[in-house]
C-alpha cells in the first residue's frame, strides 16, 4: 500500500506570510527574489525544509533569517501542492502566517534579501501561488477575530481603543460602530485601561490600553466563550 | 536561499482519520498493516503522495480505496513532520479527518485490509504518531461544534433530536442539558421537523429531523452567527 520509493519523494518548502500593522493598513513582508526562476521578482520568504528539522522549525529558520526575531507566533494553514505550482520540481509548500509589529522592527530588516512592507491593498504581483498563500492567511485572520483576541502580536504595548478598532477595521475590511467595538471588546476580558491618556490626536486626551498577556494567551489557547460580531456602520 | 537539492527531498504521505458514530459512540477505522515495518499492528489508512496527485486527491484516493466512498468531507489538519517519526526514511504526514456514517456502508468495507471500527474510548495502540493524529482530529472536531454546525455526515438522514444530542455529548465527551440543547441547536436554523414520529424508543414517539442540506452547507462555509455553548448537566 505505502512503499519507500524515492521516485515518490518531493521537495517539502515552507512559506512565511508577514503580517504586520502600520497607519491603520495591514501591510505584508515580501522579498525580491535574488535568484531563478523568477529573478527580480517579489515573493514570499520560503526556503526547504531540511532533514534536520521539522516544518515549524524550518518556518522559524526563515522567519528569523529574514527579520532576526524570535519568539513569534505563527500558526500553520493547509499544503499548496498542486502538482505544477513550481516550474523546477515537485515541490509542496507548507505556508505559515506570522503576526509581527512591524513599527518595532523596521531597522532589523536583512538588507540582502531587498525586503519591503506592502500594504495589503496594494500587494505586487507574487510568484508561484504565494497570492493565494497571502489570500489564505487574511481569511484564517478574519476567521480568527470572532473566536479569538488579536491584536497583542500587531500593536504597539500602549495603545488607544481607536487603534484597536483600526487593526480589527483593517482585517474585516470594513468600518465598525464604535460604541458596539467598545462593549465587545472590553467584554473579551483581556484589556487594562492605564491610568495614562495619549493626548496627541485630541486635546481631550484618549486612554491608553494594555493587553493582560496572560489572559490573553489563556483565550487564545481556549477561544472566547462567546463569538465576537462586531456591527458595521 | 533555496536550492532544490535531492538530499532535501522527503516522502510525503496522507493519513485518514475516518470518524464514524454508532451506538451513541464515536468510532474510528482502523486497519491491520500487511507490511513493514510494524506488519499486523493497528494504523490509520495512509499511503504516499505520488507525482500525479495533490494532497487532497492522494487522500481521497486512500479513503475510496478502503470504504469505496467518493465524495466524502474531508479536513486537512496541520502536518506531522518530528524528525524520526518514521524509522524507515524521513516521511511527512499530513492527515486528514473524514466524518461518515458507519452504519451506512460497513458492509463495504475493503476486506483484504481487515479494516475495523473501534470505539474512541478503547482504541488500539496505533503504530507511529498515529494517535497523536487522532487526538488532533477529536480535537478539531470539538471546535467545530462551537462556529460550526455538525452532524450530517454522521447520522442517517431522519434522526431524532436525543440522537443529535447523544453525536454532541460524544464529540464534547460531557452529558448536556437536553432542554437547553433543543433550543441552541434550533438557533441554528438548519433543522425540519418532519410530520412523522419515531416509535421504537417510546410510546409516545419522538419527532423526527433531518438536515435541510442547503442551509447546512451554507453555515458550514460561513460559520454560525454566534458560538454555540452547550450547558451541561
Amino acid at each position: 500500500m505505502k512503499s519507500y520509493q524515492s521516485k515518490n519523494k518531493v521537495h517539502l518548502a515552507v512559506d512565511c506570510i508577514i503580517i504586520g500593522f502600520s497607519e491603520d493598513k495591514l501591510e505584508l513582508l515580501c522579498i525580491k527574489r535574488d535568484f531563478e526562476p523568477f529573478h527580480g521578482q517579489w515573493s514570499l520568504m520560503g526556503g526547504f525544509m531540511t532533514h534536520e528539522e521539522t516544518l515549524d522549525e524550518a518556518a522559524k529558520r526563515v522567519l528569523k533569517k529574514l527579520t532576526g526575531l524570535d519568539d513569534i507566533y505563527m500558526e500553520q494553514l493547509p499544503a499548496f501542492s498542486t502538482i505544477d505550482r513550481d516550474p523546477v520540481e515537485r515541490t509542496v509548500s507548507v505556508p505559515y502566517f506570522a503576526l509581527i509589529n512591524s513599527e518595532d522592527f523596521k531597522d532589523k530588516l536583512i538588507d540582502k534579501y531587498s525586503a519591503h512592507w506592502f500594504s495589503i491593498e496594494e500587494l505586487p504581483n507574487l510568484i508561484f501561488d504565494h497570492s493565494h498563500m497571502v489570500a489564505a492567511a487574511l481569511k484564517r485572520l478574519r476567521a480568527r477575530t470572532t473566536t479569538k483576541p488579536i491584536g497583542f502580536e500587531l500593536l504597539p504595548e500602549r495603545f488607544t481603543m481607536l487603534q484597536l478598532q483600526s487593526l480589527y477595521e483593517a482585517i474585516l475590511d470594513r468600518k465598525l460602530d464604535k460604541r458596539n467595538f467598545n462593549t465587545k471588546v472590553m467584554a473579551m476580558d483581556i484589556l487594562y485601561r492605564l491610568p495614562e491618556k495619549e493626548t496627541n490626536t485630541s486635546k481631550k486626551g484618549s486612554y491608553l490600553y494594555r493587553f493582560d498577556k496572560d489572559a490573553y494567551i489563556q483565550k487564545m489557547e481556549e477561544g472566547l466563550r462567546f463569538k465576537l460580531e462586531f456591527n458595521s456602520i
